[in-house]
């Protein structure tokens, strides 16, 4: 299992796709290279086009007489200088990146001053207008918890189950930064991106934190707010059972 | 005034020159096409190609019927998302980017941990290898102070006149990143790079304390350590006094 990193600018996202190079497929072509044959990878989930993370996790299996340092060591040297990987480990024959993540962390951060900041350009999306952070923090709270999201869903994705558990919202301002950290057994397709949206709406006085809670009900994507940009989304990490992340005889 | 965020990874440095984009040539186009004739700005110093800064400041006269605020708005609006205006204040007549500035901080980053992190990898120098960190503090303390400094500073630069001030060379190591901040009154050509570079060989055990105290001795920077890459230093700020930051009646 791997912890990766990476700058979503220059790729259509993790997966594999027809439509440009996937981070998933330059760490398969790095392990390929290595082993010698082809090393499918699953990674705990798909992020989109233009969309980071610091701790992306992925599974494989590995076959070649070399430490987990040196395997570490060599993907680095192998892969591009935008991808990153933060550590290599052995874990239990059962562990799968996807099937057995039991939640997630993702992290939306916003410059809110005036000014932008040129080194943070690629990561942090800019918006200088006023908002109002104790009203953002309430409607927030009002997310907590297992509802239908399908509200906070891009249209188009299957309609049948938008049942999911949102474990925290927390939203934070520090030194001019937002930041909106979402956890949760699972997520919709864009869903932290359109829960940002309305919860930025919200900080802007468009919306109340009434409005935000009887969102859940309608489950009407048209209701929500708008979709924050891919580039100031962050995926921070992936939680998994403590026992399937050591080998079985550790 | 203004204060003037950049990265500098592709600019040939602060300073026009005829191999390429500077910065202060995108900023005096911008301040030209709002006046409708030349604006010359005076930037504090010139930093190298690839530098960064946090906190450049730039004089400069300005003639438009126009307020500050719309000033930086403008600003920022002309130039590239590689630079950003983080204010626009009026100052004393007698302000001078460059001749009033009594003090500059530098900041040098290096990753010291294995794995590379591709969000910071244009303006933090990546170098695994582990350091004594309390050597490095206990050489760069005998870097304070008033010396000759041309031991530190790249061949060719003028040799005649190497005495500036260091007030302070500060080195801190944090969730796996080392960070040196050094102040001085003055600074020869690549000094903070040379310094880094120094510091970070008596880290790896390969110089002593006392042998960096003795190179400002030598005078000869064949004997001091590498060059920093370029890429790992930003201009923090710049200091002025604090009469000449105001307008005379304010």
């Amino acid at each position: 299992m791997a912890t990766i990193a990476y700058e979503g600018t220059h790729y259509v996202g993790w997966e594999t796709q027809s439509n440009g190079l996937a981070v998933q497929e330059v760490i398969e072509e790095a392990l390929a290279t290595l082993c010698r044959h082809p090393v499918p990878i699953e990674g705990s989930g798909r992020t989109d086009a233009g969309v980071h993370a610091w701790g992306q996790v992925a599974s494989f299996g590995f076959d070649r007489p070399m430490t987990l340092d040196k395997l570490q060591l060599a993907l680095n040297g192998m892969t591009p200088p935008d991808v990153g990987i933060r550590s290599v480990r052995e874990v239990h024959p059962e562990f799968h990146a996807r099937f057995s993540a039991t939640s997630k962390r993702y992290r939306y951060t916003i410059l809110n001053e005036r000014a932008p900041r040129p080194l943070v350009r690629h990561h942090v999306h800019h918006d200088p207008r006023p908002i109002d952070l104790a009203a953002m923090q309430a409607a927030a709270a009002r997310l907590e918890g297992t509802h239908d999201f399908r509200a906070f869903a891009r249209e188009g994705h299957r309609r049948d189950d938008g049942v999911r558990t949102v474990t925290s919202v927390d939203v934070r301002r520090e030194d001019g930064m937002l930041t909106l950290d979402v956890t949760g057994t699972g997520f919709l397709y864009n869903m932290v991106r359109i829960i940002t949206g309305t919860l930025f709406e919200v900080g802007l006085g468009r919306r109340s934190v009434e409005e935000v809670a009887a969102l859940l009900e309608t489950t009407d994507r048209r209701r929500a707010g708008f979709t924050a940009p891919a580039h100031g989304l962050m995926l921070m990490e992936v939680h998994y059972p403590e026992h399937l992340l050591s080998p079985p005889e550790a």
